[in-house]
């Protein structure tokens, strides 16, 4: 069947709509010299104010969709455009060497490009590039006349097809039309995945050669439960997937009716479901998502979206108001987890040749002490709007987590003395997404909280191979028997000690890998909101016992992901 | 006391010698208008000459010193300076522009150090940036009257103190006058010290700031088994430190009577400490230092030592040559392990954001299955010669390993059809340096034939810490109980299917670790040549019985490399 293309399913749900293809615009142009300059002025004034309009008109819909700190990258273009040194240069070459606009603007343009990005070392400067080289591009389709795809300005329904999508672009989604994504490349975990997600897009990724086989406007079908796109849906089909949607529709009523409900297997056993957020405003889909407490609050996207280092204060507030919306329901808080593929542009961090066995997370916090005091005083003033757990990211060795706790005890000291009140009752864990933590859990188990199993960079870091990098992406293997084998070590040896063990990696919410952590007794799955009501439904139709036994086996009898996968399907037929 | 600086020993033994100073010299001119150019085209002929003199003194002393493979590097210079296109250039602007000769390389070297430096997904040409740079450095030093530091001319006894060693550098050290070598950067496996180890000359590196503690001719000493260097010597100290390292010589005369001893632990329990190699020149050291054999020959050098693909034939004369000249000894032959921070100039890889998580040995030998092909062709007629092992590097999952045997498998077949003879008793196994690998070792040793344990990469994945990264060097624990609890239950697992594990990391030869790896059961050392004496006589001095009880404690009571060290410095005092 030629007119299904497949691809790996990262977000879920159906669609049937006309294609979107956001492409390359061609906005080649001819080098000319002119006559007549004030014209050419006038040509590059319009086409300044027409990208700005646009730009506001982006920022605007960004910010409702996805929120103030998204919508900030294009604060940043906007900049450039009202940049009096950038303008001058342009008007000056169509002045003194009689260059047509576009002509101009490329030759200034890259000028500054190439300028910011030769500062290697600099990632403030390198982001300012991009910012650069976005705003030529809109500049210089305004003067060419050419119409760039800006998703933004969709205004009905459609699926977007695209190589992939870029923050900037996934900002500019508008849920109400766009209903659904495919891309190229990308992986479960790509950016783009993660976005779709978290908008509750259906989307696929990893569909080589997707945008050369749709044409503009045509209307395929996403299956985004599947994985399979089919590009010329005959009579049948389109009815077939009509039907399937509508029981989806049907099966996310039954599922809303779980907002209230307690997260219990069919036997009765009570575990904690939460949710992963990144700002304050994702608290909204927890609580719609009836989320028992919040497993994850990644506070880098606090450090990312901004341009200096958070005040203790600015941190404080958001902590609080997070704590405070989710009225005494748990929240694990991760302190800071920079480096890696997360950069701030405030911040200098060395060139490494494999970032993510470098300097990141902890061990960049254990060396700015005090950045990282600057953090634990703010959650220690806010540990008393609710309750408060916070968590150490990346952690290696007991000698980390011991000097991690010392500065947090200094920062409790600092503010008895200054008088300013702390809850005494704060739970402190680390996650476990380094081997050597996983593989000394009964150890690490006598002195923390907590665990929280960080399945992403564990499997990474246990398989060897970067989850980003598509040439080893068949080894990002969530059933690797090797991987439930540490995962079962954590939460025995936790256990064992009487601790609490939460999952805050893509896999507590996988529909497979579910069966066996409940097996296994884990007590804390935390996900995506979007997630939290399915596996719920899940959970409570998984006897504990039965999977208990599926966990013992899997970790005992088998040697590969497929003989796991074999027997899980094998236990839930049952 | 600061006259004494602190680093890392990387290669033991004491030296007292004068510093030369490995610095950067002062290339700068005055780009001038000449007005005789045939004088100027003189100086630059004169020039010219004196390099290629230069560099075939150093391509001598290399090959004499280091090997045939290492002086090819030096040929690659010599290609620049007989490049007639290279010259040419020069040329034409000291007689078309009277520009001095000095500048007039300048801007041409410059110019195709750019060209080729600017395609970076090419290797090949990256590498030949580096040539270019290195002889216009040469060259520019000739034209100037300024002295290159050049080792290799060194005549007298001396220690080197470098910020870094190239490897250009290091192919140049002549071991009868370099008493030693100190470095600011670098730590215990970095490239300089693996060369120093493989040399014999006593090192330390990573101590930031040496090069401007000391000055040129000025007398100090390098205490390499403390990692210590003594700046101005009292005559007390300079007494202190001659006869330690006499006492060193002396023991180095004991340890010359255990050549062709059997390595056996004090209560007669017999092992195997065998040799790390990288090409055939090697065995010369291996049998020198009596070892039992190969356990690791790294086969990537006869890639990268090559303008191509070795053919079968040139594989299968090098794999021959060994296995004959240790006289039946067993020979571990582990099977390309390019990727990572290892390249070949004719071979694009992906560029990658993490190459030590990327596309490497393995991955790549199973994604090019011609090309491995060959290398296990060449294995295979080679095995008639003596003991031949097969080795799989960076193994993650059995299903890599199914797959690299069914390819070993056709490789057989096709020598049968051609009725080429080859060994029916070829054992095959597997690296273990990826954590997966071994925390499913029970499932793996029922199919392999043998594990080697590989430090190096277990430590680093294990810990997520690139032990290339000075940041996070702190995390390269060899002496982790978590790298502890995995060796033990690999060598656990082998023993319990009857398997056999060798270890071919820096950790089997560490003097610290080697009561433990004993206490385990380990059944094969393989280290650098010069580290075997050493440790046959630290094994015959070990009671395996109490270093098993060691072994038991430190995996299960221990929680940090402090904790065990301690406890290993108990036993051996006992």
């Amino acid at each position: 069947m030629t007119n299904k293309l497949t691809g790996i399913a990262a977000s879920d749900g159906i669609a049937i709509a006309p294609v979107y293809l956001l492409v390359d615009p061609d906005l080649s142009f001819e080098e000319k010299i002119i006559e007549d300059c004030e014209q050419e002025l006038v040509r590059l004034s319009i086409a300044v104010d027409q990208a700005k309009a646009e730009l506001e008109k982006i920022r605007q819909l960004a910010s409702t969709q996805l929120g103030e700190a998204e919508a900030q990258v294009f604060d940043a273009h906007l900049l450039v455009l009202s940049d009096p040194e950038f303008l001058a240069q342009i008007k000056n070459l169509i002045e003194d060497e009689k260059m047509n606009a576009e002509a101009s603007l490329q030759k200034v343009a890259d000028m500054f490009i190439a300028t910011f990005e030769a500062m290697e070392d600099n990632p403030y400067m390198q982001e300012r590039a991009a910012d650069i080289r976005d705003v030529k591009q809109r500049l210089m389709a305004a003067l060419l006349g050419v119409e760039l795809p800006t998703p933004a300005t969709i205004d009905h329904e459609v699926i977007v097809v695209a190589r992939d999508l870029t923050p900037s672009d996934t900002a500019q989604l508008n849920k109400k039309y766009v209903k659904a994504f495919v891309t190229e490349i990308g992986g479960r975990t790509s950016h783009s995945a993660i976005m779709a997600r978290s908008l509750e897009i259906p989307a696929i990724v990893g569909i080589k050669g997707v945008s050369e086989a749709v044409t503009q406007g045509q209307k395929i079908i996403v299956d985004a439960i599947e994985g399979s796109v089919i590009l010329q849906p005959t009579e049948s089909e389109l009815k077939e997937y009509q039907d399937k949607s509508a029981l989806l529709r049907q099966n996310k009523e039954e599922l809303k009716k779980l907002v209230s409900a307690s997260s219990l297997t069919s036997d009765g056993k009570s575990l904690e479901i939460a949710a992963n957020i990144g700002t304050p405003q994702d608290v909204e889909g927890v609580i719609a998502n009836g989320a028992d407490g919040i497993g994850l609050y990644r506070t880098e996207f606090l450090y990312m979206n901004s341009s200096d280092f958070p005040s203790e204060d600015d941190q404080y507030q958001a902590y609080r108001q997070v704590l405070e919306a989710v009225d005494g329901k748990g929240v694990v808080v991760r302190t800071m987890d920079i480096g890696g593929d997360k950069h701030l542009p405030y911040m200098t961090l060395p060139q490494e040749l494999n970032p993510f066995l470098g300097y990141r997370a902890i061990r960049i916090s254990l060396d700015k002490q005090e950045m990282f005091k600057t953090q634990l005083r703010a959650l220690l003033r806010a540990s008393v709007h609710g309750d408060l757990k916070i968590m150490f990211p990346m952690i290696a060795t007991l000698s980390e987590f011991h000097q991690a706790k010392a500065i947090l005890e200094e920062a409790k000291e600092e503010l008895a003395q200054a008088q300013i009140a702390y809850s005494d009752k704060i739970e402190v864990g680390i996650m476990v997404e380094i081997p050597a933590a996983a593989v000394l859990a009964d150890q690490f188990a006598k002195e923390v909280d907590f665990f929280s199993i960080g399945t992403n960079d564990l499997i990474q870091y246990s398989m060897a191979a970067d989850r980003m990098n598509e040439q080893v992406s068949y080894l990002y293997q969530p059933y690797n028997p090797s991987i439930l084998r540490l995962v079962k070590f954590v939460i025995d040896s936790a256990h064992q000690e009487g601790k609490w063990v939460g999952m805050c990696g893509e896999m507590a919410g996988d529909q497979m890998a579910v069966p066996i952590l409940v097996g296994m007794g884990l007590d804390e799955f935390s996900m995506s909101a979007s997630s939290i009501l399915r596996t719920r439904q899940l959970v409570s139709r998984l006897d504990s016992q039965m999977m208990k036994e599926l966990a013992e086996r899997v970790t005992k009898e088998c040697s590969s992901s497929e003989e796991v996968l074999d027997l899980v399907k094998n236990y839930l037929a049952q």
